[in-house]
């Protein structure tokens, strides 16, 4: 698995239900744009703010809808170990080429011991599992250390495929990268692309691939060539433009706006939409930096 | 609602799943100690590592056991929206006292706007509720401001029938407990339940009535007596016995001890049991001081 992934929005309905419609025409439409894989149900989805049964319907609508299951990476990863297994036992059983794993975030301070148990748990439970660790301890207060990394690889092997770095320290992201080779280390930005491929990374899983999907996976392709520094300035550029204001709510004003779909702007709570200011802001911002939805 | 509450101990068999037996003796014993009500599926019940099935069961099984309804106020707040209206239904619809509910606790930095909606999203969908709002930021980190509460009075009225203030900072509680005067405060901690009282308050919900529940229960009844001070001091010393190591997994490991019933002992992860010298550190205390389960 390499490439550009996008956390895929989820749209809800005027009651702030899944709307399952549209989400399977952005899936489509992100992978038209190039991304190699969809990680479904990631805190961009507002995963943690969906049921497991909600969840689940939104799975089950995409392989009816014809997604490949090989181009998905669902985020499994709750609170309850029994929400987890159900989760990533449906993924396998479903053919995802993987699932991206939260540890248990609602207590603090766990030792090493409590989030390697909780991994071992779930691979115990559903041993055909292939695991991608999702470490954003700026959420989840739950950081997967090398040091967890090092002690699941070497009980599980090859079960544990990957990471997706979502802490903001590409410092991190670079030990990740020198102490376990063959690793798919993904960035949690595009911001890393380029350094992340060039320390031997596997790519990036970005919010913001949502909005600008091409244009990050032409600066994927071209990593290797003389236009890579220009092709990652250009996607720092939008990046910058959506971390102006709340990263979720901004997204989907923008996918809202320059879609002309005024039906992908619903949040669920807690997160909320934008105040008028900040979404005349934010499309003032794009338009000037002449965005397209491509 | 008053007196003591116990958010009770979740016993877990074998293979981690909840043992509806030793539930529902440990929820029989803690009423017949003279808990008012059992706060089940609190952060002490690790409700969280508990799927909403789970809870589910659990709840019918106390009822089928002859549990009185009006005794129960369990913990109901999910990071999904659709979760927590689902439990808050069910118990409302079972006659429960009323329900404790966390914020949705996952996203972080969340405006006030977006914790009022929260709230106000279950209560449109469930408004025979009856919803005691559970502060405890140091967890949740989402914190519920004397601002929150206010717009939610204003708003709801006695739907907001209370409050449980774990924050460990008095000040706080008595903050609440002077601005909303026949708002109901519960201290998350017996260490403050002379003061609470002292101060208008309505009793504590706290994680070491689950060991201790009669004297607790004891300085409750007693606290406009000359022995108040006495009884205080008392509960104080067996709540600074359980400070001393990760609290959960040392009240099990003390209720299995002192019952005898190593069937108390298992937590489901991310909680780890205590490492051996912690146990009998903890068990020496308890002895030390004569501690018994009365």
């Amino acid at each position: 698995m390499n490439g550009v992934l996008a956390p895929v929005l989820t749209p809800f309905d005027g009651d702030l239900a899944p709307d399952a419609g549209r989400f399977i025409r952005h899936c489509r439409w992100l992978l038209a744009q190039g991304c190699s894989a969809l990680a479904v149900f990631g805190t961009t989805s507002e995963a943690n703010s969906l049921s497991v049964d909600e969840r689940e319907q939104l799975l089950g609508a995409l392989l009816e809808a014809g997604i490949e299951p090989a181009q998905l990476l669902p985020g499994t990863g709750c609170c309850a170990l029994t929400d987890t297994v159900r989760l990533t036992r449906l993924a396998a059983r479903s053919g995802c080429a993987g699932v991206l794993m939260l540890p248990p975030f609602y207590y603090k301070g766990i030792s090493e011991d409590g989030v390697f148990r909780s991994y071992a748990e779930v691979i115990e439970r559903v041993p055909e599992s292939r695991i991608y660790l999702y470490h954003i301890p700026q959420l989840s207060q739950v950081p997967i250390t090398l040091k967890l990394i090092e002690r699941l690889l070497a009980r599980y092997g090859r079960t544990i495929a990957g990471i997706k770095d979502s802490s903001g320290d590409f410092a991190n992201t670079r030990a990740m990268l020198d102490a376990f080779p063959g690793f798919e280390v993904f960035s949690g930005s595009e911001k890393f692309l380029l350094a992340t491929l060039r320390g031997g990374g596997a790519g990036c899983i970005t919010a913001t691939a949502n909005l600008n999907p091409a244009e990050i996976v032409r600066a994927f392709r071209g990593w290797q060539t003389q236009e890579a520094e220009a092709l990652q300035a250009r996607i720092d550029r939008v990046r910058a433009i959506f971390e102006q204001q709340p990263l979720m709510p901004g997204l989907k004003e923008a996918l809202a706006h320059f879609s002309g779909d005024d039906g992908f702007r619903a949040l669920r709570p807690p997160l909320t939409e934008l105040a008028p200011a900040q979404r005349a802001a934010l499309v003032a911002a794009l338009t000037a930096a002449k965005f397209s939805l491509g």
